[in-house]
């Protein structure tokens, strides 16, 4: 099997869900805005997320240069550079890479913020089942152009360069967005929610999303930026990472066939997202989050029909279709695993978030400690998931090989449950993104002063775009998890070429008797503990600085906290410092992540950076699981005493509950989802690195 | 060189220090114990933590035996069992371990308690001088025994059974108790002080080690039972394991002379405390932290030079007595640069502090936040002196040996670290064991009603407590990492004696490609997170029923709070209430301790245990630094406001600040340090398992 058409279905597959979602996006642009006041609401928060989003990019745009530069200019100092993934088409794939993963965040972004009012007016003139509708459709759009952009970009660099080793950098791109859009969106979020809350509710005492507060739309605008830009980069890294890690691994493997096959897996997963989407209705008093179920369910199960027929033909010579197949499927099923025991841990009712609201009763530090312990315990089953999922994938692809190559195939199976947990990212990303919309459409509704039936049909959907929401964290975890195994994998691959005929056997091993690669397990299991505290105090600062802004204004506006016709408060500046605040902050944790991997590569070697990549995850998914889970079960504990338990909002377990769910604000939103790309961009880096460096 | 006399001589030096515990015991108890009133609060403490210390080992007693019949029994169900660390000698090995452990607390915990009373009334009659020289005498009492037996005790059973792999089992019983011991320990003193403070302080609003507090008693026992027990059995567990790891090592490169030499290093250390106690002496007015470091520093140079001696003389034949020394002065250094680090990120008034300390002006979720980002931010630096710490002492091994055989001797390098940290064992327990002491005697005259002077004595050596408890964490946390390292490294010599036939080369590879090893890992990486969570609800509940019984002991008894004569508080159902809630809830984390490492080696193979150790060790000491730090710089920012700062006392911050601190307490008293012996009883259990394993 050596058809280079099939890499044309792929990349025809890609440009179809592109098409889908522009024709989606245009769709909901026709729907109805609803009052003036309710555009001028929805003008402003998407104002306010592109520019964002602008000066995010523009202030990249340095770093994304000079990495070209070094790219390009890497193959004159290395000998054989141009076997080497450096070089012109390394820099145009990198760049690729970035400006795709942009491009993903600008459409998706444009959707989401676009859709918001005209949630509300489906929500006010048809009722909720529109109201699904419309912003389902809007989330679509960023699934769609997510996984279509990923896999277009993919096919596509490889049919013009017919290299899978050159298009390494597509990841490397993709991933270095992904970092900073995580972190800077993590950040923005975080800053204007505690600023919007602090004063606006705790400290003036008016409701949530109430105009009169400055920080209203700055806080609209950061759940856009937050869960639907920062999602979006990360999962586009993980799809575009994994796909190329089971390329280059592949490659090595079976060669053509190798390759291909993940990107018809990616088109296979795309086809049934596209189709899954449609399942994805309700009636007027159904139950939303039934209808995204049978969208995620239909979308798992055409997937994996589809792999089953696909694996069987393309590595029938092998023999190994079936392993291969079942390899696929455990990553669809950690999927689902990871949703479930997310769920299980952070669920409002569930009985470890009803541990941490009675532990409200002795007031805010037992709060703490049970939501500390909670988040803890809530890495464990997750982990041992993982580890049965690289033990079953590897056996699956291993025990259906030959004898004699089990040992060597079986690396692909890593490589394939990764590809099966992201080939459905298009849908994932889809449930994700439509959260937001309805979060925002309850807000308009709120500021734009409508009637309260309203809110009571937004709130039913924003309630399910919680539970999204956190399926799509653990989604996003375990993909992580996945995609840096297989980039370890495929790294070790393009070491052992690098050195082979210095190595013993031919073969790279990381020897964890060795010192090398325990100091490098050491420093790399550090990193993730240094990201996390840089981004924690980064969301602390900007929020201090939002926290001021949002005072002084009810201080020096005369009016505007009592409401006076005329008294209107200055939201553009509140944007303004959150983009400043964030975009500053983002800076000093990318340094780190970027640079960690390449010190360690070029001082101590290949070996200390195998290390140092094992470390990275195991700590960076542990770190990733507590702080996302932790952080989310103090938010629910807090919603569940506010629906009236324990004496529900503003008895004093209530005042407690607030303090836990302030803290897990940064932990869940800006420092737990900043693991997932720092893992992954590490891996990314060292993909290119390892045939670069000079000591093992 | 193959004299068993030298084995005799560490012996000796052993028995000298425990000669030397004895003897100044008895001269503490010389000293006059003051008051009739003073006499009773502190026969009450020293009822209350042997009450402890009985019922604790008590429990244990079913457990110990269990082990020693399946320790004994193993042999006749595994091939070849006359040969593997199981058997009856294996099984007395292991008693004498656990007993010994236990002899050492109860020694301890003897002098500490016996001296609270008599530092009280050194500091009254003859001021603060005497103080700090009962009180340090005290503790030296602790620290010589802690490691006077040890080493008499390894250098006995080898002088009796003559084999390094028999003795294993001495390092396993070590590390059981000291477990428990850990975390009962733990468990018990931030219950009793959560129940004294939450009550008495803030509710009733009494002030510290006030008698009317029903709690009081509970709280100044937990303070030995946690910070002396259980530091004592935590570092008698680390001398232990690093001795045997160096031997097991040693034997396999060396021969006898790998044997003797840790055994002789112990022995250097230990008559470098016993000298280094006499140059702890103050003047009245002088400074008694400048006292404790002559001694620390004394201690060091004299171990180096004494090392330094005994490493040319032993290994002048292969010519790396050089090497071998630098190792062991790596190991001084970490010790030093450890306790820099943990002084850094938690001493009061430093910058890492005072930003806690200002966070908590915009409440208590901030200083939460802060106090995170400082605990995550410590981990970096020491993690990145234990990777230079292996990388040096490695090579300094390996570039000292002949070129054929760097590879291989350079592995006694990292035990060697790891012997030069502990040797000076004595000294650092004895200075951490002396400030419990100066806590309770100042808790002694607050309680006996003595002239306020006489607690400005008590609170100078207190606060100098407080900095010698700090550093002596940092060491329990390093030379757990390195002994842990040094397990490690005899585990994987163990299997390669055992596999030897079946392993290419006859080398065990702990390959990180492999899928067995990155399961491992992924579950070892898991474990910290459960014990930790294990222990913090632990903590949480103990303490509930603690605040229940005091708050019911205010209402009930009438008079109690009024301070009334004749209403006396009921001590001792609080020493009960701790005692029996601390027992209780050590057991499930103790059992995932003990039964973790022996599933996965028996379950998933000696390949997954390697890589479980390599995941629990990084992961474990990432905790136990986050934890530790975290929790000391939360109590030192609320110490700093209470000095006055930003309002002092009673002042919000000040309010915010307690809630830090409160998270904070089971941070750095209970999970933090649980983490020491539960890296350490997976390596002892290791090193038994790995020779019995049926699988790579």
């Amino acid at each position: 099997m050596d058809n280079m058409m099939l890499a044309y279905y792929a990349a025809g597959a890609g440009a179809l869900a592109l098409l889908f979602a522009l024709f989606t996006l245009s769709s909901v642009l026709k729907e109805d805005m609803g009052t003036p006041k309710m555009r001028e609401i929805s003008e402003a928060i998407h104002e306010g997320a592109m520019a964002f989003l602008n000066r995010q990019y523009k202030t990249l745009i340095p770093f994304v240069v000079i990495i070209f530069i070094l790219l390009y200019g890497a193959k004159f100092f290395v000998e054989g550079g141009e076997h080497l993934p450096v070089g012109g088409t390394s820099a145009i794939s990198f760049l690729v890479g970035a400006v795709l993963s942009a491009v993903a965040g600008y459409i998706g972004m444009t959707s989401t913020t676009k859709a918001n009012a005209r949630t509300t007016e489906a929500a006010r003139s048809h009722g909720m089942a529109k109201a699904l509708n419309v912003s389902f459709r809007a989330g679509a759009v960023m699934g769609l152009s997510v996984a279509g952009l990923g896999l277009l970009g993919v096919s596509v660099l490889y049919i013009v360069f017919q290299s899978p080793l050159v298009i390494n950098s597509f990841a490397f791109g993709a991933s270095a967005i992904a970092f900073f859009a995580r972190i800077g969106g993590g950040i923005y979020t975080k800053a204007a929610d505690v600023g919007a809350d602090l004063v606006g509710k705790v400290e003036a005492g008016i409701p949530e999303d109430d105009p009169r507060n400055p920080a209203v739309i700055a806080d609209n605008v950061g759940d856009n930026v937050g869960d639907t830009a920062g999602m979006g980069a990360d999962l586009f890294e993980s799809y575009a990472a994994t796909t190329i890690a089971a390329m280059l691994i592949g490659n090595t493997l079976f060669g053509f066939t190798g390759i291909i096959f993940p990107l018809l897996v990616g088109a296979i997963g795309i086809i049934a997202s596209i189709i899954g989407t449609f399942f994805v209705r309700t009636s007027e008093d159904g139950n939303p989050q039934a209808a995204l179920n049978v969208g995620l369910w239909s979308t798992n199960v055409m997937t994996a029909v589809g792999v089953y027929f696909l694996a069987n033909t393309l590595f029938a010579e092998q023999g190994i279709g079936f392993g291969v197949f079942m390899a696929v499927l455990a990553g669809l099923i950690v999927n689902v695993a990871v949703g479930y025991l997310t769920e299980m841990y952070t669920g409002a009712g569930k009985p470890a978030v009803n541990r941490i609201a009675e532990a409200s009763k002795s007031g805010p530090a037992t709060n703490v400690i049970h939501g500390l312990a909670v988040g803890m315990e809530s890495t464990v089953l997750p982990m041992l998931v993982f580890a049965a999922a690289i033990y079953f994938s590897f056996w699956a692809v291993g025990s259906a090989s030959p004898p004699d190559k089990a040992g060597l195939w079986a690396i692909y199976g890593i490589a394939m449950a990764a590809m099966g947990m992201l080939s459905t990212a298009g849908m994932v990303v889809a449930m994700d993104s439509f959260g937001p919309v309805a979060d925002n459409a309850g807000g308009i509704a709120e500021m734009a002063e409508l009637p309260p039936e309203v809110r009571v049909k937004t709130d039913k959907l924003d309630a399910v775009g919680n539970t999204t929401a956190a399926i799509a964290k653990g989604f996003a975890i375990g993909s992580a998890a996945l995609t840096a195994l297989a980039l370890f994998s495929a790294y070790v691959d393009g070491v052992k070429h690098k050195f082979a005929d210095v190595l013993p056997g031919g073969e790279f091993i990381v020897n964890l008797t060795e010192p090398m690669v325990l100091v490098g397990l050491f420093i790399g299991g550090a990193v993730p503990f240094l990201v996390g505290a840089q981004t924690m105090r980064a969301v602390g600062e900007a929020a201090f600085g939002m926290v001021e802004e949002v005072r002084r204004q009810f201080r020096e506006i005369p009016g505007l906290l009592e409401g006076k016709p005329g008294a209107k408060a200055d939201y553009a500046r509140c944007v303004d410092i959150a983009t400043r605040s964030a975009i500053a902050k983002m800076i000093a944790p990318g340094i780190v992540a970027v640079s960690a991997p390449i010190l360690v590569g070029f001082l101590l070697g290949a070996k200390a950076l195998a290390g140092f990549l094992a470390g990275l995850t195991c700590v960076g998914v542990l770190l990733a699981l507590f702080l996302a889970n932790a952080g989310g079960a103090w938010d629910n504990a807090k919603k569940w005493i506010e629906q009236g338990n324990l004496g529900g909002k503003k008895s004093d377990p209530h005042k407690a509950a607030v303090v836990g769910d302030t803290v897990g604000d940064p932990c869940k939103d800006t420092s737990g989802p900043a693991m997932n790309p720092l893992i992954k961009v590490a891996g990314t880096i060292s993909l290119i690195l390892g045939p670069l460096l000079t000591r093992l």
